[in-house]
């Protein structure tokens, strides 16, 4: 049955937002790490220049790490070199040690982000190293990147919840924030790790974080593993978060919820946003076309519930 | 790998809400006459019987329609004769026409829904019939229907948007809300039918829904087609709304977005109001083990996304 659904937005106005938000595709990096489909440095390389066709203008596209820890990152020197270059957008790579930096300043890396989890269990499990000791290796590289000329972003990970401890307290977070921000980072990350986080407390506790840092140094970077992505989302942009991140299609997740959806879908962040008159900047359309590619040639599986919804109407 | 994932909920003090929600279980009628999936009449009554044990205290057990129309929901009477009566426990069933309500009242059935589109091309393509004369049709069902003693809910469908017509002046909405009441209905629903609903919309439609009906006189009804539900579900909370409709494991959806997300998941709701402290008296255990049956031993595809997270975590 074919039906002409169309995608304006009915009903009630919409009180038009000046000015709009700022995505940060992760896709490339926190997506592609976390799937079972492995990309060619071609194929990553054209991944991030569909998406900057897209319209995204910072996107991370790979992390220094060891291969033998994360093969589906290897080569992303490779993939930096051969990215075509444009104004105004920024290519992130992540670097979790000083001998990644030394790799990713060799490459030519300008963006890099580095990244400590809020909860000693998480840290310990992902790092092999307590909280503090991590702090220290980011104070050196953020030191030494700094010097090199490079722009910082920092992650603080299960900043709402860790799988093994519960709650963590948010006065953590907060020091962890101000750690990074004082070591050069221009913008941290609050990450829902692994989707715990709900929207009253979303709503707090960003609402906390305000208090504390200006709205460009703050980003929400959240995970849909129960459902409650786009409430978080929603929350924090109503007490002043304007920057967020997503994966495209929803790609990536968690390896403690398989099947479960990964990290927010890029194309769900658009979609809301943009039901509330509020501009991204980004093309739902391209977007579609990126994570159809992903899925129909490379065999992956992506769960945003707005892909979906797109597919659906495809065959109709 | 296994994580000790804990579902309590971390990190800023959520303030806990006095009084809770009124969930009404659509499944049964709603979810499976958009489902390929068959019950026999057996296991519809085991499926409205374990939701009665899960908590749901109003369950649309199914329709008196034509079986050439929709044969999942032939035998809706022996359904209604057989299943176990509990004090507290609202059994609903949809009443499309006279022919309907006399089967119905044969049936023993004493809460009956009725319903009308708020979109003339969908009410048309639905029923034949231009708005107003569905109207008329349906004043007489509920006349007949409160002289036998039963208690009436009315749908209206498509109030935030229509696939064919667009936008839905919302005065009309009103109106037909209006009229639903004055024959006697006790609660509205007011339906996304096709999950066309975005969050300023919802809130801004339901505060004025709530200038215009008692709180308990008001339902909302959302499908989660676009990955919109629960951002709608959140606002529409937010201005006072207390009683939803769900369906078990998100079962049902639209025939014009096959393969895309349906009702919102009853799951859903329920973890999303736990989180913020609201008690829907419903076992969210209770309710995973129904969605585990219906597609583990009938087949259903089910999308709640909270369901998925839940079966995720089965294996690891």
């Amino acid at each position: 049955m074919s039906a002409p659904v169309q995608e304006s937005m009915p009903g009630v106005a919409v009180t038009p937002t000046s000015g709009g938000v700022r995505l940060v595709e992760v896709g490339p990096r926190d997506g592609l790490q976390n799937e079972r489909v492995r990309l060619s440095v071609r194929d990553r390389v054209t991944m991030v220049t569909r998406l900057m066709d897209a319209g995204l203008r910072d996107i991370e596209v790979g992390s220094f790490v060891s291969p033998r820890w994360i093969p589906q990152m290897a080569q992303t020197r490779e993939v930096l070199e051969q990215l075509p270059r444009r104004e105004g957008v920024r290519h992130w790579v992540l670097v979790p040690n000083a001998r990644g930096l030394e790799d990713a300043l060799a490459a030519g890396a300008t963006h890099l982000a580095v990244f400590v989890s809020s909860s000693e269990t998480h840290n310990q499990r992902n790092l092999n190293r307590t909280i503090d000791e991590s702090l220290e290796d980011v104070r050196a590289v953020c030191r030494r990147a700094r010097e090199a000329g490079c722009e910082l972003r920092g992650y603080i990970s299960t900043v709402f919840g860790c799988p093994w401890e519960g709650a963590i307290p948010f006065d953590r977070v907060l020091r962890l924030g101000e750690a990074l921000r004082d070591v050069g980072c221009s913008q941290i990350s609050f990450g829902d790790t692994t989707g715990m986080g709900h929207p009253t407390q979303v709503r707090a506790s960003m609402a906390r974080v305000l208090q504390h840092f200006e709205v460009e140094q703050v980003a929400l970077h959240l995970h849909d593993t129960r459902g409650l992505a786009l409430t978080n989302a929603l929350m924090g942009w109503e007490v002043g978060v304007r920057t967020f991140d997503g994966s495209v299609g929803g790609m990536g997740g968690c390896p403690y919820a398989a099947g479960a959806s990964g990290n927010v879908g890029t194309e769900d962040l658009v979609h809301l946003f943009s039901t509330m008159g509020i501009e991204t900047g980004v093309d739902l359309g391209a977007l579609g076309a990126v994570a159809r590619w992903l899925e129909e040639v490379h065999g992956a599986t992506l769960r945003s519930p707005y892909f979906r919804y797109v597919l659906s109407q495809r065959g109709s």
